[in-house]
């Protein structure tokens, strides 16, 4: 049971304040800024690794739960359990923030710029997911992003992917990320190209890197 | 006697630099920006962690205080020395302010922003503070905050809770950073609601913490 | 193979997300801020540092090769493998960039501002890879740039010279992420001068560092 | 030999970048922005802290030399070999700074603000000396910033410090900061109340830090 409370407890601690930066930055017309949101996205993940990597492993995305499992460092019947708390908290801090800023248009929503193609941006986030999940297993332990380096590496490359890929598709990585806002905002018609370019991302990259993992 | 100096020292820097950089902010027209008065919060605290984090335990707030002694790991005769020598550091803090920029109305003070309701403020303040000690408890050695990781933890937590919050209500999370400034500016209606927050938000997360901490 | 794929996944990333935030700050107007790109480009080298450097020791950069090759801890015969492979990644992912931006100008290209005259930005792409290569070849085991040190160091000075020196010479310190930007948009008259400068700049900071390595 | 040729080499690129980023930031109109410099500041700090902590202690710095010999950890006999060479690398730094931008009026000068009173640059000097001497002088082993944690905390102090006392005195915290500038620019009024608040500063915190050192 622990870990799910820590799955659930961390992912709202992330959405809570990555979310929340981009609905206070909107209500509070930019006071926050681009690059203000975008340290605040990479600096939860770094905290949340910290502080429940060895207990849970800090995955807080159902991407990164189904890529371990098929690095077979975590089990498949484990997936959903995670998912759904992964869900929780993410709904949880969307409801919150909807409560504290009613006015709020987007509550941090996940979606491409407007004269952005669907199809780029599900490239786009097909190649964060990737390189996000390269990242991850390949300083991971097992399946857990457990100490320093994990903190610092997977904080960074999500700091990095919301500077940059931020102003096209919102950088999202994380189904739960997408779907929680979308639930509230009702819009819709990205979250599954969204959803199938995260989970096909962090995939492709464990199937890379086991490929050559026994290679010299 | 040497822990006490350290909880001063450690304060007294924190709030001379974070309220500092609110306070030649102001005086200056913006130039330091948002971005970088919620860095100078969030670095300081770093710094101090890694300077007296073996000393004292680099608490520098009444409300980790108390939530460490509700998790009997710091003992309740301490939290009433650590939070006094804590508000003398906070207050010699914004008296040098005072002294450097008399042209300064806000000396880097904590309250809501206007039009955000005292009571939405209390319950960020609450979550603010709720996530900085679920944080902490979780890296802590015992009621201390030392390591590397402490200080990146904890310091990258003050820094992005401050980057997200501050503009609706300052990001105090803290007692005495709420107290010192208001001691001299006068404003005072929000600091009773303000200090019930952060004192119920880190016994909340350590409750919490501490009913899973035992559970498989 | 191993070390030459992460070589190519390694510098394909930085050139992707370090190129794509110029890319992205140009086509939306200077979204993402010149402290935004900055960050991408120290940020992604220090994330691909720990995902690789224990595989292929993180050079992604010809000039760093032959620097370590010039140190003797890395073979003159892995030189032009590496640069192969380090050469592909930066071309693929300029051209995926290419593929998602079409309307972009520059696609993140490394040239000297107008007004600043070509000699001028050779000196200080020189020194520029000096100090990187300084700080490289003091903080590497072997030719690999590997632990928790490495990846701050390393992306810190990476950060710190593109966000002082962007500006005017873009702060390339790199032969291929020179090039692949190059190729498709056709300036090529300060592509020798540059290379010239990382090459020199990386081979003097070796030099000079051995011989004072054995000095007491 | 070696350790003095640290300390030039690591004074001169910490100037060069950080007066580098303060020219570039003025001849170019402001386009690296004040969190860009205070943050290449910091960071160049960190690098040179990682390059050369092991050999020469990464002082770059006299009032730190001073400091850690009031502390008895360094030889008094050494303070003034230590301060040439600091000295020799900050004045080439802003030499070539000179050369590369002779249109800058300010070669990243430290002085106070316009309408900023001199005495109360001198005592904010003071306090950001003393504070930025408390940290070094609790993470130091012996006269050595060398670790991890040495090069994140001092890095944070210096960029955090540099971010919020910037505007009003351009944060120096170092004689040979100061001097070298002013070489060039003609602007001395304020050099010698900046040197004496840095050794006061480094001084104090000393002083102050062994008082307690045996304390319980």
């Amino acid at each position: 049971m622990k870990k799910y409370i820590a799955e659930l407890l961390g992912t709202f601690a992330m959405i809570f304040c990555g979310c929340g930066a981009m609905t206070i930055n909107e209500v509070t017309n930019g006071s926050i800024s681009h690059v203000g949101v975008a340290s605040v996205w990479g600096l939860i993940v770094m905290a949340m690794i910290y502080a429940f990597g060895s207990t849970s492993g800090a995955h807080f995305n159902p991407a990164v739960s189904i890529g371990f499992a098929v690095a077979k460092t975590f089990a498949w019947k484990e997936v959903p359990k995670y998912a759904f708390f992964q869900l929780i908290g993410a709904t949880l801090a969307i409801a919150l923030l909807w409560f504290l800023f009613p006015e709020s248009k987007t509550l941090g929503e996940s979606i491409p710029a407007t004269g952005f193609p669907n199809y780029k941006a599900a490239i786009l986030e097909f190649i964060l997911t990737f390189i996000l999940m390269t990242v991850i297993i390949n300083i991971a332990k097992g399946s857990k992003e457990v100490g320093i380096m994990a903190g610092i590496a997977v904080g960074g490359i999500i700091l990095l992917e919301a500077m940059f890929a931020g102003p096209v598709t919102k950088a999202s990585m994380n189904p739960v990320r997408t779907i929680a806002p979308a639930l509230f905002t009702g819009h819709l018609s990205h979250v599954v190209s969204y959803i199938f370019a995260h989970i096909l991302g962090a995939v492709s990259a464990v199937i890379l890197h086991n490929s050559f993992k026994t290679t010299k």
